[in-house]
């Protein structure tokens, strides 16, 4: 492996020099390779699908693998947006003059080796490949063992692009051990990888930030709360909370838990409760909340959960510290919102609350990429350092210094 | 510890919401307790020191540990200049608004509970104290077992400022532990702490680094190069190349190897050697070298050590290639200059060599926070991600996303 890994460190050089216009020319070339070879790919996707289907895969999983002429479309189409975003490197982020003449510029750069580690869909393997090159990095993926053929035709389609570009394949290569030994021997290589992104289940994600000696930005649980403040717009909390539970239930910015101020309560409640059971969400509340609807019971384990369901758990609270306090306690740090028309109220929650995305009068499902207008995802980072929240390529670069001088030594 | 540090976590909550004029205020008072308890403390450092005698220490490390008057001093100085620098919290790094009125502002906050790991010097205690304070997080602080009572009285002393001012004393903490096994219990507990500085030797760095589940930036070697180029001014050169020698040859952005263009090899060496054995400077070259002046003979050890001593490597390299392909085999991104007049050459080392500070025509001996103007330093990076390079407090910050709506859900 550490073979394979050099060549790709190797790679890094080069893609870290090339410029914008050479990055967009391969990306849209890839993405015309990708249609072009789709029947290879769909051939190989065979494989894997036969594979799943006689181990007896989930049917969800086995529609994850599958691939057919559109949605080999839809990757191609993702590489062609990724080759109209703006290129990250070469910013100038910040410079100065110092008084003895010495002039610094902080310039963005690439991070160099990047290695990310998901799970069945192949079509990450594209979209991974293409966020790393048009950020200037190499990547090292490590897909899922079921959709292994897939991932293989898939690579080498763009693997011969930027070798017909004469431009170094290993820049885009794929782990060559698809066991979890071969993920604890890639996450040892701090010499040869600089950023690990795990992206798939807890289990992964535990195993990964426990034993890497390289980074890791990772995109764990989002527990995340709405609070309905006394001065809040009822008609307003109601809507939100609902569209932030059932727009999309299963991924990690939807509303998990329902703070309520204890003034508003017996008007909000049942409005909250005929919504929410239109939209089949089951409700579980504490006693408070009992009094004055009649739903089930919610325990100190719910608190805690990520339903990534219809399910609702609701916490009837004294006041803004109250609430401030439950999130501080229970919150995963990733999206919360209040809805109030209270401007020292929104303020206090805006800064006391420590989440990447602080929200006033809005659903907490717009922490991402794509909302927040950064084109294609990298993921929704919960780190605190490096990157915060949605990521996008600027976040898959990091900076060095360039000190211009003209014979400045040190007295 | 578990409870030391959740009060240290508590803590954080309530300092990252400081404003700079309070923030100022405390460290000012800090400043003038150090000098008013001058004389308890110093009786605290006796013991230390009676303690370092018994065991013999060393000379060295006992100049390290003793404190007087005027060290104290010092000490609160470098508080009052932490007060004097910019508040890097609340400062918005970037805003814009979306399609459907939601507006967003990405704003630096602390990053929460900041665990040093540092030796000998008491000083340190206060100087980590007073940067973690500035930006807004709690620290907690493990100094080395030598200075145990000075640590304690300096502490006891920052922390009864705090009390007296109704602020959280736990916001400026000492682990209870000194052993080995406290540190590796810290730097497990990444629920409550949210960034580890390990500042020592190379053992204690790769002890935090390998067994850390908090995020570490560390400070490791500089292994630094300077490359001089064929149309480099020769007389620049050697100054250069002196001055980042002998300067001060025990601290990391010291230059450690020489590479010598072959084209100037016979112009530069005699007189390099002249100057450096001048200063002391033992001289160890590759054959070529050899070939030019006489001097001791460099191994492949020699390119991989850092010396930190009066010690030089000098290798003759064909071109800029080799120059750029030897610092990104030996190197440790920390600091590498070239010596040319040639724009090209210039601009292809500043875009190649991958280290955090990359210089023309100066010397490297200035990768320093207070150099670059940061004011007091927090230390050198060698990390990628995060904080590369000098860090001054804006390191010790990370941002949140604010998001302003009326109302908008995802549809």
């Amino acid at each position: 492996m550490k073979e394979v890994l050099r060549k790709v460190k190797d790679a890094s050089r080069v893609t870290a020099t090339l410029n914008g216009e050479i990055k967009r020319k391969i990306l849209k070339e890839m993405a015309e390779a990708l249609e072009q070879n789709s029947s290879l790919i769909i051939n190989e996707n065979k494989k894997d699908l036969k594979y799943a289907n006689e181990n007896n895969l989930s049917a969800a999983l086995i529609d994850r693998l599958y691939l057919d002429e559109k949605r080999i479309g839809s990757m191609a189409d993702a590489l062609r947006d990724i080759a109209t975003l703006k290129d990250p490197v070469g910013r100038v982020i910040d410079g100065w003059m110092l008084d003895n003449g010495l002039r610094i510029e902080k310039v963005k750069i690439p991070i160099g080796v990047i290695g990310i580690i998901y799970e069945s869909r192949p079509n990450v393997t594209s979209d991974a490949a293409g966020l790393c090159f048009m950020s200037g990095n190499a990547c090292i993926l490590k897909g899922g063992k079921e959709a292994m053929y897939s991932n293989i035709a898939i690579i080498n389609v763009l693997r011969d692009v930027l070798e017909r570009n004469s431009l170094p394949k290993d820049a885009v290569s794929l782990l060559p051990d698809y066991s979890r030994e071969g993920v604890y021997k890639l996450i040892q290589e701090d010499k040869y990888v600089d950023l690990i992104i795990p992206r798939g289940g807890e289990k992964l994600i535990k195993f990964v930030s426990e034993n890497s000696k390289v980074p890791v930005v990772k995109h764990d649980k989002g527990l995340c709360h709405i609070y309905i403040h006394k001065d809040a717009n009822i008609d307003e909390a109601v809507k939100i909370s609902v569209n932030a539970k059932v727009q999309r239930p299963g991924v990690c910015n939807a509303v998990e838990t329902l703070l309520v101020d204890e003034s508003v309560k017996n008007e909000i409640l049942p409005k909250l409760k005929a919504e929410m059971e239109k939209e089949g969400v089951e409700l579980r509340g504490c006693e408070k909340t009992l009094e004055v609807i009649d739903i089930n019971k919610a325990t100190e384990e719910d608190w805690n959960t990520e339903y990534l369901d219809k399910i609702l758990s609701i916490k009837v609270v004294r006041d803004l510290n109250e609430a401030i306090e439950h999130i501080q306690t229970y919150g995963s740090g990733h999206s919360d919102s209040i809805i109030t028309e209270n401007y020292s109220a929104s303020e206090e929650f805006l800064n006391r609350v420590d989440s990447a995305c602080v929200y006033v009068n809005a659903s907490t499902r717009f922490t991402d990429g794509g909302e927040f207008g950064f084109g294609a995802e990298v993921g929704i980072s919960t780190n605190k350092l490096h990157a915060r929240g949605p990521m996008g390529i600027d976040d898959l670069t990091t900076y060095k210094y360039k000190i211009y001088g003209n014979g400045q030594i040190r007295e």
